[in-house]
């Protein structure tokens, strides 16, 4: 049980309970919010998986997984009311999973013998896929195609880990180091509203 | 040819028509509502195999339940002004098909080796994703994760069917009640409308 | 480096323009262009690889491809007021970009030992998914079941493409025929505004 398991095991919990609160904003009923509890915890693993062919895909190795994701789902589901006093503890945690995420991601694809730039997309389909699924159940455009320096921190983080390795860091600092730059990053790109340039491109014409 | 065989080819019948009909409500095109008819008949076994790693496929390696469903959704598009007369058979046929979907897809979870839980997760997304990718493609929140219970029949038919086998019964005696449980179970949801709580939600303050 | 490399290679690139231009009406960030873009360049291969258990997936193996998808959309998002000038230009890269991924795809299918039947939709499938992701990404119904020849245009491809190598002809000629053949109708479906029925069927009362 390492330092990166705790924090998989508590950010899939904390992405669970905001899947979660989302489904129950859009009317959705105690099946609908455990799976998209369950999607937006789980769906950038599994999204990576599929891609890179590396299976069994990871709940299914780890059905307990599932435990954490559904039990956060309806607890959420009672105490979700009260839940928006936690607003700026859900953002850390949802920022720690997003690194973390982004670490373990790319620990597959080197685990699958992938070249160094697919290792670091590994991380971040990792990092941003639970989030885009969510969206696009709940019908919307995703927001990490958006708002926000969310995949860019991905990016950075998943860069930062390869990079440290390929010049010959340890396994256990190179992780450590990612995670602790990609989340700091986080938190700045939050509390200084940093973006991506978006274009200004609504009356752009199209071509279809 | 099983009496289940019979019934699946029955039931993705009837949910390409069901999905054709939605398809021309949407006014796609004949190949629109082929493709929307096909995705609605066979998506769940789809997801369900690529999650697993069944390869192939269940409609590549038997491409003969292609004729089903695209000959169902070509038909549907000529007669669907008139089908409304049938709704009442088509709701028992779709039944039919949940639980007979869950408990094929049980099967193939079991010839996987997977976990018990994974087992009836397997049943109930081969009940009910065909239906969720088709209200994705149509630009909707997914119904089934929002009312009746639709879900939850699939999640009970899988743990009485697992259930059985695990208790010793044989296979066929556990299908044929896993069916019939489960269907009864889905007849009386209706008639009753019976439903998941769903926590009036749509006041409540997001995290983001 | 054959002919059909090079189309491929200028295709995925207008591709991820296309999709580029349309994540910018929708108000994206240059994430969110790079990552649309990609997806309706590559969006079609890699969902055929999935469903035929083909791994690695074609941009996994060769990663080059990200270079052109997402350098495209980097240089879109800064020259894109002055495209609409290239519709034209835009329509035809993307009619031949069809017809070369249908050929491709089901190449694809024939190296996988698939069924004819599922070799054709193989191609159909890397022709127009990566359309279909797009708009699911956009969040509107997809354009591909709503109008137009498109869909149609790489099945007639595939079926040509098929049978000529069926009748014994070899795969040079048979890609070049089918390739010329397909992108000629695509061309004429276009400028005769060519359509499949539709139906007219959006005051059917639905099933549900």
């Amino acid at each position: 049980m390492t330092l990166l398991h705790i924090i998989y095991l508590v950010a899939i919990t904390a992405e669970a309970m905001s899947g979660a609160i989302m489904g129950m904003r859009r009317g959705m009923d105690l099946f609908g919010i455990c799976l998209l509890g369950t999607v937006t915890a789980l769906g950038g693993g599994t999204a990576r998986d599929i891609l890179l062919g590396h299976y069994p895909v990871g709940w299914i190795a780890n059905p307990e997984y599932l435990t954490f994701t559904i039990g956060a789902a309806i607890v959420t589901g009672f105490v979700a009311r009260h839940m928006h006093h936690l607003r700026k503890v859900f953002l850390i945690v949802d920022g720690l999973g997003l690194v973390a995420f982004t670490v373990i991601g790319c620990g597959v694809g080197m685990e699958m013998g992938a070249h160094p730039s697919i290792v670091v997309l590994a991380g971040v389909i990792t990092g941003i896929f639970g989030g885009l699924l969510r969206d696009v159940l709940c019908n919307q455009v995703p927001m990490v195609l958006q708002r926000e320096l969310y995949a860019t921190v991905a990016l950075f983080t998943g860069v930062l880990y390869v990079g440290l390795l390929w010049l010959g860091i340890g396994n256990s600092i190179a992780s450590l180091v990612a995670l602790c730059a990609g989340f700091l990053f986080r938190m700045l790109a939050m509390t200084f509203q940093w973006k991506l340039p978006d274009f200004q491109g609504k009356e752009i014409r199209g071509l279809d």
